[in-house]
Parts: C-alpha cells; structure tokens; sequence
C-alpha cells in the first residue's frame, strides 16, 4: 500500500493540487519558486507552531534560495480577527512584499482561516500556500478556499474564498499536535465518512489508535481519503450553493454549541455532539435510518470531550438563528439517511420544527 | 442614435450586465429581487449621495415591496479604510443580513471600492449591485470588479476581485456631480479612447462641452462607448495578468504625484498628467509617434488642474517604486504606440531608464 497521494481539486477557474503522506514538505520550496516570481514570500505561523515547524520550513525555503519573510502571531482562535488580519497585512507592506509574492501559512485552522484572508485581500489577492499541521487543516480547513476571521456576532462571518495555490499535508508534523487536538481534528474526518462515504468510517473506527498516536502511515492513508472525499464534494459546488451543504453536518447544532459555551468546547467536540443531535433529529422526523444516531456516538466517543456543564439547552437555542446557512431566519439541518449517506432535502439541508430540534438537543446534553 | 444600452462583461465563472442610459435606474428593483432571495439588501452610499440619491433609490425598492437597510458614511477618500469596512460590516451583521441579502452601492468611486470590499469578505462574500454617480465611478471604477481600501503604505493595496452582479449607470444621476469631479471623471474615459479606440478619444473632444453639463444623452453615448472598451479588456484579462495593464496608461506616474501632493491633486489630474508624461516618455525612448503627448495635452488641458506648488520631481519620484505594478523593484510604464494604439512590450508594459522618465516629468512638471 502506498501512504502518499496527490489529489487535484477542481474550481471554477483551474484546479490545485494536494500533496499529502509522510515528508511531502520537502516539495515547498519548488511550489514556492513556481508561484512566487521574485522567490520571496511571507510564512505566517503562531508562536506554538512557528519554532517547531516554521522557522525549519523557511530555512529549508532559504536553502533552495528563496527570500521568507517570518511572521508570527500570538497561537490562539483569540488571534482569528480582523486586527490582526491588518497586522500582518500591514508587516507584509513594510517587508515590500509585491504581487510577485505570495503567503505560505503553516499551522491549524486559525493560520489557514487568517493566512488565506489575509493573501486574498492583499493587493487584491496573491497565492497562498497552505501547509496544515494538524488533522482538522488538513482534512477540513486547507481544502476548499474558505478563508476567514471571527468578529463579535460570530466566528468566520467575515472572509473570502480564496482556493490555495496548493496544499501541503505533510503527516510527519502532526507528531508535535497536543492530544486533545488529535482527537478533535478526527471528527471532521468521521464527518466526512458519515455523509458520503462508510468505509471511511469504519476504517477511522478500526485504525483509531494508529491515528490518536499519529502514526504517519495510517495517518496518510486516512488524511488522504478525507482530503478525497472533500475536494470531490466542492469540485462540485465550490461557492456553497447546494452539495457542499453536507460539508455541514453537525455544524448547525455545533456552532450554537460551541458559541454557547464561549469556546470551552473545541470545535471537533461541538461537532461531535452536533453529529449526534443532529442524527438524533433526523430519526425523529424520519428522515435518518434508526440506529444511526448510536453508531455515530460510538465511533465519537473516543474523540469528543463531554458537554461542559452549564451549557444548557436555553443557551445553545439563543445562538441557533446566528448561523451563516440560516434562510429567511430559519436554522436549516443536514440530514443523514444513513452512515455513509445524505439525505438530499432541499439543497441538502432541511426546515426541522423547533420543538423536534429542541428534544433532541435536550437529550444529548442530559446524556452528555 | 440610442442613447442606452446594455453591456454584458464575461467574467471567469459567467458574466454580469452593464446598464446605462438616462434612466436605467428603474431597473434596480428588479435586479436586487434576483439577487437576494430574502428582498433585503444593504444601501450603502456616502454623506452627499445618500440625500441626493441613496434614499429616494432605497424608497423605489421599498415601494417595489424590498428591505432596503440603509447604510451612510462621511463622504471622501479619508472613509475609504480598513476601519469604514468594519463598520458597515458591522452594521449588516447588527442588522441580520444574511447570505440571501445583497449590498447595492450607490456613489462615485469610494463608495463603489467600499461597497463592494464589504460584499466581497460579508460572510465570504454577498452579490453587490453597483449604481455609479460620477463619471469615474461608471466608465471606471464600477466595472472589471476591482474592490478595495486605502492604507497608510498607499491606495488600494487591501481589496479584492468581486465582480458585481449589475452595474447600473442612470447618467441622469450625473447632474448633481460637482462641475471639479465632472471634469476629473472624464479624464478616464479619454484614457480609454487613447489606448484603445481613436474615435472615442476624438468624440469626447468634439463633445466636450455637452459632457461636461452632463447632458443625460452625450453622457450616455460616451460612457456606453468606454464601459464597451474597459469591459472588453477586462472579458480577455480579468485578473490583471498582461492585457489589463493597458488601463494603468498614465497610472504609474499618476499615482506617484497624487501620492506625492498628499492627493491635493485630484485623481483625474493626476492620471491626466501622467498620460502626459508618459507619452513624452514614449517619445523619448522611440515607443510612441511623435507628436502624441501634444495631442493629449490639447485633449486634456479642459480637464485636469495643474500640478500644484511644491509637487517637485524629487518628491514625486520617491513614490515612484511603490506602485502595485512593481516588478522586481523596477517601475513599468504603459506605452502608447500613437492615439487609439498601445505598445505591446512585455505583458503590455516598458521598463524605462529612470533619468528618461524624471527628464520628463520634470518637462511636465515645469510646464504645468
């Protein structure tokens, strides 16, 4: 079996590729040399993941004669916002960065989110390289061209989509991810297995301590059957007009959730649990298989961290009419037919009467 | 001869209408129903537009049975920020807008930049509807999907490309443009005719003095003409890759002396100008017909202010590096080949001997 690939998403005015397997880093330097004609370009990272990852891969950039200019941020979601967004533009500026140049980002999905904004607003929009560290970048964040900041009335309400010039998923740096990140970044995965594809998620299931150790062939193999499965779903809508929905499943619930508890909650696990009441909805209204709802919180249980307490179902409710997908002031549901399977709804998502949402909800988080 | 049309620009996902005429501005109900499935949008137009013209267009949607929100800021290229962004962003989130909305901006180029830099990051990017006042905004500014904001390091350096969904350009709006911005706004248009179109170049001319008291027909005629030029070159080069360039023809020296005035000096002024100076310098390196920069200057002359006091060749030139244009730290100048021809050089630009260019700039700069 071989544990490295290249996946070739499609979009509306090309197509980039995405390298994934152990020590595929090592082709940056040549990426960089092709998308940034004056060789020099700004690597943005936070300071967890910069001396770890990003000063190594920009010496391995200045071997090869290229020109980085390091920049990094303080590591935290607290960094995802549009002052800093201007920081670094504005340290871009300073360093005479041109349209010649462009953004190479190395890290979590706040780097990728921040560094893709701020390379597609810069001179109104250079190349950005995305470099994933961990398991959410790289199955989640680094692919599709979502970029984006958080303000007060919600995260990511503020961004762009910029599809990178390429994407880098090399496993060897998920060796120095904490372990609640391990876990976390997996749920987006079990996501991806749960809406379109069950031997994916059988396989995250039957590989799940390879994966929590980071073993990097294992690693490999399931980053790039993600990386498969998402590149496919926004080849084909790539502005999120209608399949790129099921992307969402879990999110409805998951980011009330996660905003209810003022971030306490990781994202994988406010997902997790989204998945789960989300399931839970769909066998209510009929519209998911019975037993799915189980299945999902079997395979979640081993990543997710448990509601904390005082979140509560009034809390969650108030932040569910915030969402990016809500129409004419409704929250709209991803739905599955069964594990491996979306149900197709109108656009993929579904109206589910409050009362229906609101038991569901109020069982996991009893259960939880 | 009819006075209104509609241009159709081609865009890298699909292409969007251009409407001018005296009049067209009853369309814009319609086209805003199309674009937000909700019926809300947000008006965003300046301190002076806004009573002229933002909320007699927001009364016509409401009446039309749409929810306009509208949105004001103080008028001047100072609102043109980071800052101004944030604000109506802001403002759109506190009002609920969500993805089914669409901003529709009303006024001459700042607010058709801002406007739509705000669409194009507003949860990853909203249509917008541009409705240009002044003759800049329409020949110019609104079409080919340039958005962006000023900073400290120079004009336009944050922004992005987001084409709009419809341009409406009601040359009746024209006749409340101050007589300064009449004038300056032109300047643009007889761009268009000498780097592309003899005619044109020469009907403005003759028609000077109907475009400039903003005859609704002349207006119409004239701007259909340049819209059909820039929206021809933006169809073949929509991110600005080579062919583009031909429309920063007196840009490079233009924004180098409107920086350089602490932009005392007008946009229009200053493109106007550089024009002139750069087909002296063409001239000089043997690139354009002799005679060329007289024939812009005779064109020119009712347009454009003179240079002001203390605008000096070494103040100039020290903003002469710092163009988006910039390659490898070299400036690059679009040349013509002769009124109504480019020189084609290498991707549409020339790299020029520096003391070439000071000696004339200092000729322009001493015979202003």
């Amino acid at each position: 079996m071989i544990h490295s690939g290249r996946v070739d998403v499609r979009t509306g005015v090309g197509s980039y590729p995405v390298f994934v397997g152990h020590g595929v880093a090592r082709v940056l330097p040549g990426l960089v040399a092709e998308r940034a004609a004056s060789g020099r370009f700004a690597l943005i990272s936070d300071s967890n993941v910069s001396p770890l990852h990003g000063e190594r891969l920009a010496e391995a950039c200045r071997v090869s004669g290229l020109d980085p200019t390091l920049l990094s941020f303080p590591a935290g979601e607290a960094s995802k916002t549009r002052g800093r967004w201007m920081t670094l533009t504005d340290e871009m500026l300073e360093a005479g960065l041109g349209r010649d140049s462009c953004v190479v980002a190395v890290g979590g999905g706040v780097t990728t989110d921040l560094g893709g904004f701020v390379a597609s607003t810069y001179l109104r929009g250079i190349p950005v390289i995305q470099v994933p560290t961990s398991y959410l970048a790289m199955v989640d964040a680094s692919v599709g061209g979502k970029t984006g900041v958080d303000v007060a009335a919600g995260k990511n309400l503020v961004g762009t989509f910029h599809p990178p010039a390429a994407v880098v998923a090399d496993t060897e740096l998920l060796r120095t991810l904490p372990e609640r990140n391990r876990r976390e970044g997996l749920v987006e995965a079990v996501k991806h297995g749960a809406v379109l594809d069950e031997g994916h998620f059988e396989a995250i299931e039957r590989r799940c301590d390879d994966l929590l150790r980071a073993d990097p062939d294992t690693a490999s193999d399931v980053v790039l059957a993600s990386i498969r499965i998402k590149a496919d779903v926004v080849s084909k809508d790539e502005f999120e007009g209608g399949f790129r929905h099921v992307l969402n499943f879990g999110h409805t619930i998951g980011h009330a959730l996660e905003a209810a508890s003022e971030y306490r909650l990781g994202h994988g696990s406010a997902v997790g649990l989204g998945m789960i009441t989300e399931a839970a909805i769909g066998e209510r209204v009929g519209v998911t298989a019975p037993g799915t709802r189980d299945r999902l919180k079997r395979a979640l249980d081993r990543l997710i961290d448990p509601a904390p307490p005082g979140l509560t179902l009034e809390r969650t409710v108030a932040y569910l009419g915030q969402d990016k997908k809500v129409r004419r002031g409704r929250p709209r549901y991803v739905l599955l037919a069964c594990v491996g399977e979306t149900s197709r709804g109108v656009a993929w998502t579904h109206d589910v009467p409050d009362e229906v949402a609101h038991r569901a909800l109020r069982e996991v988080l009893d259960a939880a």
